[in-house]
This record gives C-alpha cells, sequence and structure tokens, in this order.
C-alpha cells in the first residue's frame, strides 16, 4: 500500500497526523488479515504502535502488513510503515502490531485457516507474536 | 469530544472503521496533550489499544482524554471511547494508552510542566502508567 | 463536542471556513436533539448565525448544543461555538438558533417530550425561543 | 452550482445532512461575494435558513447565489437550493441568506462596490434585505 | 458546477492535484448523461483529457458537461473546466471526453433516447465525436 | 498502492465512483513520475481510460503505475487497476495512460532522465508509448 502525503493530511508543522497515519496501518491490515481468512474482519486491538520519524508533504509513505499469527479465531498483523524522501533511502516511520477477528455478517467470530510457517524467521515472528499476546491479555484482565 | 458515526466512517457491516476511531482517539489525545504543555505536540506511540463493542452508524461516539503522567518531554493519556445509544446505557467501546512529546515550531523536544497529583485515584493512574511505560521502552529495545 | 482545526479545514487566510464550522454545528445539535427525543431528527431551519471571531488554524474549536424550548414535534436548540487559543481566555466564536423534528423511519413528524423547565434562566431562554419562533414562521410565510 | 448527493452525504435515512447542504451554500455565497467585490470575503451571518424538502441519495443539487444588497463592507446573497429528480419537476429544498464581509489579507474589511439596481424586482430584492439587515443587527444587540 | 479551489483540493505547489479535477469532471459527466437518459449511468471511459493551465488555491472553478453523440446505450459527453481568476478573463483549463452507459439497478445496459441535432455546431461536434468513437473502439481492440 | 473500496467511495449501486478511480491512478501516476524524476510532477494528459468492470463495496483495489516512455520534459505512465474479490481470481478493471511533466517550484518543466530499456517487452512498451503521443500531439492541435 502506497500513498503520497498531502496538505490535507498534515498538521500546521507539515508533518502527518498521527491519526491518518493510523488509519492506513488500520486499513493495510485489514486487507491483510481478510486475504488469509476471505471473510470480513474487525479490528480488536493495537499495540505497540511506535512512531520513529514524522512523515513531510509530498513524501511517499509504504504501508506493508504481514500476518505473525493466528489464533483460533483472531490474527495478529505487523505493520511497518516507510518514508520515502526524494533523496534519502527509504526511512522506517512506524511499526505497529494489529490484532483482528474474522467474523461472518452479524459479526460472530469465525474460524480461520492456519498460518503456514515454514521457514526460521517467520518462526521467531510466530514466536514474539505469542508472547505479545500473552502480555495482551494478562493486561486487558486487569 | 462528541461525534456522530455517519455512513462514510462506517465499514459494509454497519459499524464504525477502526481506523476512523483511531483519528478520533489522536485527535482527542492531542488536544488533552497541548492544552497540558501550551505546545504544539507529536504522537510517539499507541498502546494497549483494545476495541470491546462495535459502533453502529447513527450512534454517538463520545471520546475523552485525560493526562495519567507526564516524563521530561512526553505525556502519556488515557482515551477512553463510549458508544451511546438511544435505547441502552452509555458503553464502553475502546481504551488506548497515546504518548505524546511536546515540540517547537522546529519538531525538537521542549519540556512540559509537571502534572498536579493530589488524590489517590489519580496517584493510583499515574502508578499504572509509569509500569507501562517501562513495558514500553523495554520492548521498544528490542 | 471539541474538535481541532486542521489545515483542511481553512481557507487561504489560514482560517476556518464557514460551511465547516456550520456541518460542526448541525451535528452537535443534531446531536442533542436526538438525545433529546429517541428518535431520528432532521433539520428544520437555522437563524440568528453569528459568526464573531474568525478560528485559527490549531486552534480548538468547542461546540456546545442546549435546547431551549420545544413544540409539538419540533425542537430549539441554541449552539454556541467557543475558540480556544494557547495563550488567551476561550472566546466566544458563533451562536445559532437550529430547529429540528422528529421523525419516524420514512420521514414523518413524530411528538416529542416536554421539556423541563425549573429555573428562571431555563424559563428566560425559552421565552426568548418563542419569540423568535414567532418571527421564524411570520418570515417564512412571506 | 451543480452538485450529485453521494452516500457520504447522507444520514442513515438517505437524505442529505443539514450541515453538508450548508457547506455548499457558504462556498456558493462565498463565490458569488467574491466575483463582486474581488477580495477574499469571510462569512458573517447567516439567517432565515429553511429546509423545505429532504434531498435523497442520487438526486441533483443546484445551489444558486444572487447578491440583494451591499452596505459599506458587507453584502447579503441571497441562497436558494434546488432538488432535481429523475421524474418530477425542480423542486425549492431551501433558501437562505447570507451575508459576507470583504476583507484584506490581515483580515480588515474593506469597501466594496456598489449593487447595480435597475429593475423593480431588484429594487423589491434590495428592500427586503435592507429590513432583514434591520432585524439582524436589532437581534444581535440584544 | 461550480466549484471553489481549497487547500484541501491542493498539492505543495498550491495548484489542484489531477484526481481533484477529474473527480468533479465525472460527476459532471454523469449528471450530464442522468439528465439525458433518466436512469443510473456508469463510467466506461475517458479520451483526450488536457491539463492546460494549473488551478491555483482560491481560484473558481468552473465545470460544464455537454452531449456530443449518442450510442444504442452509450453516450459521449464533453467536459470543459474553467479557472476564473479575480484579474483576469476566464482560462480553459482542461477539455476531456467521458463516455457513459445508461445501467438498470443490476448494472445492465439500457437503451438511451436519441440525440435532437437541429444545428450546424451540434452536428460537427456529433461527427467529431463519432470519429473519436471509432478511434477509441480500435485501440480498445489492441 | 492498494486501497479498499468503502461505502464512502462507491454510488447507489454499490460500486465505486469514476472520480474515485481517477483520484487514485493520478496519485499511483505521480508517485511513479517523482520516483524517475527526483522532482515535483503535474498531470498533463490522461487517454485511452477504459472502465472494464466495476469495483464493489469491501473489494480490494491494486494500482499499479509503470513508466513506458520519456520525453525531453514528459513522462508517459501506464496504471492498470485490479479488483480483487474474495472468491475469483484477479480482475482486470481499468487501463489508463497518463502524462506527467517534471517541474520545479514555480511550475516550469524540468528535463527528465532517460528510461533504461533493456529488453523486447519495454521496447514494444516504449514504440507503442510513442505512438500514443504521436496520436495525442495530432489530436491536441485541432
Amino acid at each position: 500500500m502506497t500513498e503520497l502525503l498531502m496538505p490535507q493530511h498534515a498538521n500546521t508543522l507539515g508533518t502527518a497526523f498521527g491519526g491518518q497515519i493510523l488509519s492506513w496501518v488500520d486499513i493495510a491490515a485489514s486487507i491483510c488479515a481478510t486475504r488469509h481468512c476471505g471473510t470480513d474482519t474487525v479490528t480488536v486491538s493495537f499495540d505497540d504502535v511506535h512512531f520513529k520519524v514524522p512523515i513531510q508533504v509530498s513524501e511517499v509513505v509504504v504501508i506493508e502488513g504481514r500476518m505473525t499469527s493466528v489464533g483460533r479465531t483472531s490474527m495478529e498483523i505487523e505493520v511497518t510503515v516507510w518514508r520515502e524522501t526524494r533523496t534519502a533511502p527509504r526511512q522506517l516511520a512506524l511499526v505497529a502490531y494489529a490484532t483482528f477477528v474474522s467474523v461472518d455478517e452479524s459479526g460472530k467470530p469465525l474460524p480461520v485457516p492456519d498460518l503456514v510457517i515454514d521457514n526460521e524467521a517467520d518462526r521467531k515472528r510466530q514466536a514474539d507474536a505469542l508472547e505479545r499476546r500473552r502480555h495482551r491479555l494478562a493486561r486487558a484482565k486487569r
């Protein structure tokens, strides 16, 4: 997903609004989740959303979603946002972890297909995801 | 901050897009941060963003920000979003923790005023915020 | 209802478009009307809409609706808009009087509950509202 | 000025939001005022805004502004909004009276050119405008 | 159709985005097509879209559609966009040719009424349209 | 560039507005042009824009730009739009040819770098682009 940062997405400092970036992150994660399970999906939570560098007006914004792990009805998606200027190499602007749930037309959760994990990097990503999930559930309980 | 959920904010299930809600959360947190420090502010991170119930088209959305703790240049704001239907009592729809930094016109961080804490509930909130901050910094380091 | 004036809401003078402010006024009045009668409502008229001071980009806009009187199927709502800068006290930016009608799903008017008036200030407000209504009906007839 | 009423302009009843119509009315009046005086202009007030019939999604909305009278720095514009369905004759949907002021780049009022009045209908319109103005100033003083 | 070019429609050069102008062109053509055939219509193609001069923020944009020829289920509309500054005469900013098809509620093409051609200028326009159509079909085939 | 077709992008038939798709096409082409020449760019023309199948709400829209040829200051970009449903293979929804010009901050055209062509498919694409350009210039002259 690639976007152009226009004046209407920016604040008076000429940099992207946090909320605008988060809208794009939510859409990218939702596309990623829906492609995996083939049903409607809804946002359940966001974690560890870190804005690293501001994005300026007329820069290109590249947003990438990658599924890290799936539960019975939920999926965690890692979203990375890159800032592309005209003169410097691409720079990491944001990382976020989104959890989505697969739902039917009435909003009831549906089981999701397993995630095929066949290499070490994916296995590491899945393990990290499971740890984030444990923390998330622990904190949500409080 | 009170909004009306219009068809343009909803997906095909007739419920609010996660990204739309997050935009409002970011604006509410930003107003709260700017009122505290009197300067421009930028979003640094979001944590523990939990969507609890979906919000339907034509329901009223009430968004409240409250500062929980301040660091040297950063502020944590707890944002709660309520869903107001015509027939049921107000229902909690989302909780999120946003961190903002006070900046000058060139985007350089500025020191922020202390937070006046004069009762037990605020003290508890501040302690929880500091614990979230420790986790946040630990996770950001990885 | 609290909004942040963003560049996309402003004209080339850097101040809020009248039409943007009126959109917020209409939403605030509509929320106020719907909370009172618990049904859908539609805008019937606006009167005495006075823009007193311009609102600048990155100022906070506070919009408040208060019901002044009800007829059989109509309600008058007084909407005040405040401008909140970082350095000065809150300033009155606009006052407007909106009339809404309660409607069913086919758009047919419905009776609305009475307004509880139990103090002198509310009674004065209601009397002013009734006078505005007389003028409004007189002018509409021409 | 002609617009197409799209789903994003409508409420859950499938009819136009009052605030959307008022945005268009403000833009139409502003174009009319700026064409007359050749400077930037700002909205000062709206009066006698009457919504007569609701406009449905996918109907055409025709908005017309006409200058009725000018003061030293202010101009009154009558805006009429028509609803155009596919099967019925054009129907009057809204009438509103907007007052604009000519301003320089710092927002200071500027004198506006006289309005050429050379027929009976225009003279009648100007007389009505002056009466509205007297009422407006009287009410604003309270 | 008349629009005011606002900051939210412009790029960092302060001139209109091509995509914004094309949105207005599509709406103007769609209104023109629907008025002719009285049914829903959908965009089939655009040709010979030439941007001649850039439009600046706070200029007035005038968009005009005119039907040039009709086929069995399709209609060609010539859309011209004018730029209106405060100091110079109106200037041609864009010409485009849009083809629309009349459709029923399921999206199936419907026959459209003939176009009444009763003068030389219209006849010339229709002949040009037919030549564009021949080219369009030839290129689409490749 | 990947987008999700939301209700706010659709007409009453539940399919994408032509103008919305064209906005995305313009942005995709503009990103492609700016990445090639490293300067601001402006839209000069669109040709052979063919809508092949309608896109439904909640489908994913994939937009791809590819540079086909460059002139002294102009670039032609082929934009293809794909529709991605949940059950069928990806389907071609639109093809369009956009011409952009590289400009400096005052809008004056700048020379653009050559396009590296090193295989037969690119050579064929460039030849087709040059033929479109000849037709374009011939038609623009009339």
